[in-house]
């Protein structure tokens, strides 16, 4: 079914690295979260200390939905016939004998940091710590100023990874809403760091986008536009943007961090979360819900049908193999799975 | 698309067996009733002196369903061009001219006892009248005390199978309604008769589970609680429960009398049938409809959720293929696996 | 996925030949259309001066659907980085920088006669506009005895030529609307003239059908009967039906031209148009209400759930390759799949 094109290519799933598997409110105490993260059902809870934990949703017995059990204490037990699972995926509890030695469930590792939890899909040796996405610059905006939000998407992720990293579409798709020039007047600087991709474009002198426009200590005015879109692989794109009247320092402006997370949930539907704080008029909680709101409704009317009816016209065939024309715009996206081909190539030859 | 192991295990279906096409009283005087058994269409009937017939659903002229037809005395007239077949088959009349050769649709054998119809997917002149299924204990209950349901469900029948020949289960699935504790305390003894299968649960000296305890002449005393189920191939399992207070004869306790009776529809779809008798309060017809009413909520609510979700996980793979981790319980599904697996060689040899 | 019949058979759509693409009033000035034809996403849309263009609706940097964009004069642009494309699917702006090599689309052939759009998916220099089909005689009649319909399906296009082609069904599947008799005590004259087939019914000194016998004159008399279907590939069918009391002039009878067309739209769905026109009381709107309401419920409720059961049972086998039983009536539909192989034939070495 999968072309060769396919299997080498960016419809392979780099397992070794942090995709995020929800907001840390969406696993509460005592909760059984499943979701499916790269063609894997998984059940996600908290151990007695609050700590998170995550296990294939399969029982290794009759592979029922390890989701639809209950917790004890920090094991899960199997709603079917009663084996009891521990975070790590061991059988510690058989009612009806001896453990089996194929009685364990693959577990996997799971981190928790500014409010998001992240998932290891691979090896679980290889899971780093110390490379969980630090996004405590945006946990650190007071709540008023921020928002948060979730479109799960019929795609595959890396065609939402594509949307982000190439912005000059909001002159087009977000014409009447996001647009206002700076993107078609101006090229994208693409530049590396590790396996980071940093996509910046900026204009000087002229006026702001409108949505920023109007929020100016005085609007219509000349600027400095940053925008600066970070990938982290596979899945996070950091957007943040900056907008200072001329001759000003950029504290005088307005500025916003924001992310775009998306994980694979199959080859065909990604999980997409996105989450907008921002750096001005930190205490204006209306604000920050007509700015929901909009962001909310340029994302589900704008991006998510044209991202979706890419994935239909494409199939399984992965975009960069359908020989596409390429624009200058399409740099970001390039170097992008340029990384993220390597990236595989090393996961793969790490583990032969 | 079937793997190797799909080829020769339990993902075949066997043919030469009489599988349950319906109850009787759905297909009464005149009508047309289309199923699909083992991924065939069948259409069945009834013939003017009321015996039963079955043909593939598909007119061999242009595929149409005959299902869609009308019934002229024996025959069935395909409704699009309007050749007629007898009970047996054979195109009868062609209204356009001479009958082609090729005129003739599959038949299958039907037999029909204790208000059952019963089909015979495979070779016609191997059904055996003398092997279709007895259930005359339950047929001769009075009505009052009997009660018949359907759950259509879309998993392989032999999950449905596993589910029964494996009742650990209630102590988990249907703690709340059905457990007790003598399944997790006891373990079934597992025997063969010919084809078939007998797995016998019993406990000697425990109180009743809570849901018969109830209707013993004198609540909360020990009991001998006996439960066999009689695995038929393919899709008929006979669930016999006796519940008789210590040092009493069998007579004066509590006894059901139950039928699960599966049939493949496709590969990941069956059709499920349950039959409930009692040789107790025989006149209670008020607790007849609150048995029934329970079981069906358990099934549906509690082991159907379940029994799907291990069909949405093992997709085409079946279950023992996928390397599980067997517990003693276990035992009488393998043993029906591997009655089964010798019944397909059987059939295949046979052919050959 | 495809069988070496599939490959070879029908289940492959002739390319080069007109396909009705929709009706001339579905395409105003200014509208996008977007609709798939044998499988490729087509958008059309009207040039300045009305004349009518089709595009692949894919655009050629980024796959988004074409028919989202915007109508900017004679040339369309992509809604989502901003591509713009004239009609002949050559890129002439590209807001980004120089335009690439690879920035065109494929364009169609696009034919309008007698309100009907024509497309043709092949090469754009085999499309022959002398080979348009010409309806005129059925766009000359007065509005008021026309009507047209459309009845999108479920099956490979060929399962509804198949219907037409052989209307002995008339007698079975419309017993109660249109059936009278004719059609089984009378075989069809098949004949060809270059690539159509002509399939031709007659009946001399029986009452005509019920549907045309109330409108006749004087009912009830006996008369001459021709129904004929002329086939023009792939999917246009003709269907003229005279009603002539005996020894009197056709004129003086009733007189029916109408055209079903069909279009692949998929291997199992297809695009359906029916136009009805009349030569008697051509006045009588409210007469043709009245047979436009008969026939779309005939074929809505009558030919569209067999036809579709059809598909379902048939899958990807072409019916010719799943070994019918054939009859007489077969005639049409057996002439017209030979002719299909020919012209497929013909177009792959025209190729090569």
């Amino acid at each position: 079914m999968r072309s060769a094109a396919c299997r080498e290519g960016c419809m392979v799933f780099l397992k070794n690295c942090w995709y995020m598997a929800g907001w840390s409110e969406e696993l509460p105490a005592g909760a059984l979260l499943a979701r499916t993260f790269l063609e894997q059902p998984v059940v996600l809870f908290r151990r007695g200390d609050g700590r998170p934990a995550a296990l294939l949703d399969r029982c290794p017995h009759r592979v029922a939905p390890l989701s639809r059990g209950t917790l004890v204490g920090d094991t899960l037990r199997c709603i079917y016939h009663g084996l009891r699972f521990d975070a790590a995926g061991q059988c510690v509890e058989n009612p009806h004998g001896a453990i089996p030695a194929k009685a364990c469930v693959q577990g996997f590792e799971v981190a928790e940091r500014d409010g998001i939890l992240w998932i290891w899909m691979g090896e679980r040796t290889a899971a780093d710590p110390a490379r969980v996405p630090d996004l405590s610059h945006m946990a650190r905006v007071p709540a008023a100023a921020q928002s948060r939000g979730s479109m799960p998407s019929a795609c595959h992720y890396q065609l939402i990874v594509d949307n982000v990293a190439d912005l000059s579409h909001v002159e087009y798709l977000h014409a009447t809403t996001l647009g206002g020039g700076a993107f078609v007047e101006n090229r994208p600087v693409v530049s590396e760091s590790g396996d980071e991709v940093v996509i910046e474009l900026s204009s000087h002198g002229r006026n702001a986008p409108p949505v920023y426009d109007r929020f100016l200590p005085q609007p219509g005015v000349p600027v400095d536009f940053v925008n600066r879109v970070t990938w982290v692989p596979a899945g996070l794109l950091k957007l943040d943007i900056s907008v200072t009247p001329l001759g000003m320092p950029r504290e005088a402006g307005l500025q916003t961090f924001n992310a775009h997370i998306v994980t694979p949930e199959t080859r065909t539907s990604s999980h997409y979360w996105y989450w907008l704080t921002r750096e001005y008029r930190q205490d204006d909680a209306e604000m920050t819900r007509l700015r929901h709101e909009l962001m909310t409704r340029v994302f589900i009317e704008e991006d998510k049908p044209i991202i979706e009816a890419q994935q239909r016209l494409l199939g399984e065939t992965d975009l960069f193999d359908a020989a596409p024309a390429l624009l200058a715009t399409d740099a970001g996206s390039i170097r992008i799975r340029r990384i993220m081909k390597q990236l595989l190539v090393r996961e793969r030859e790490g583990r032969a």
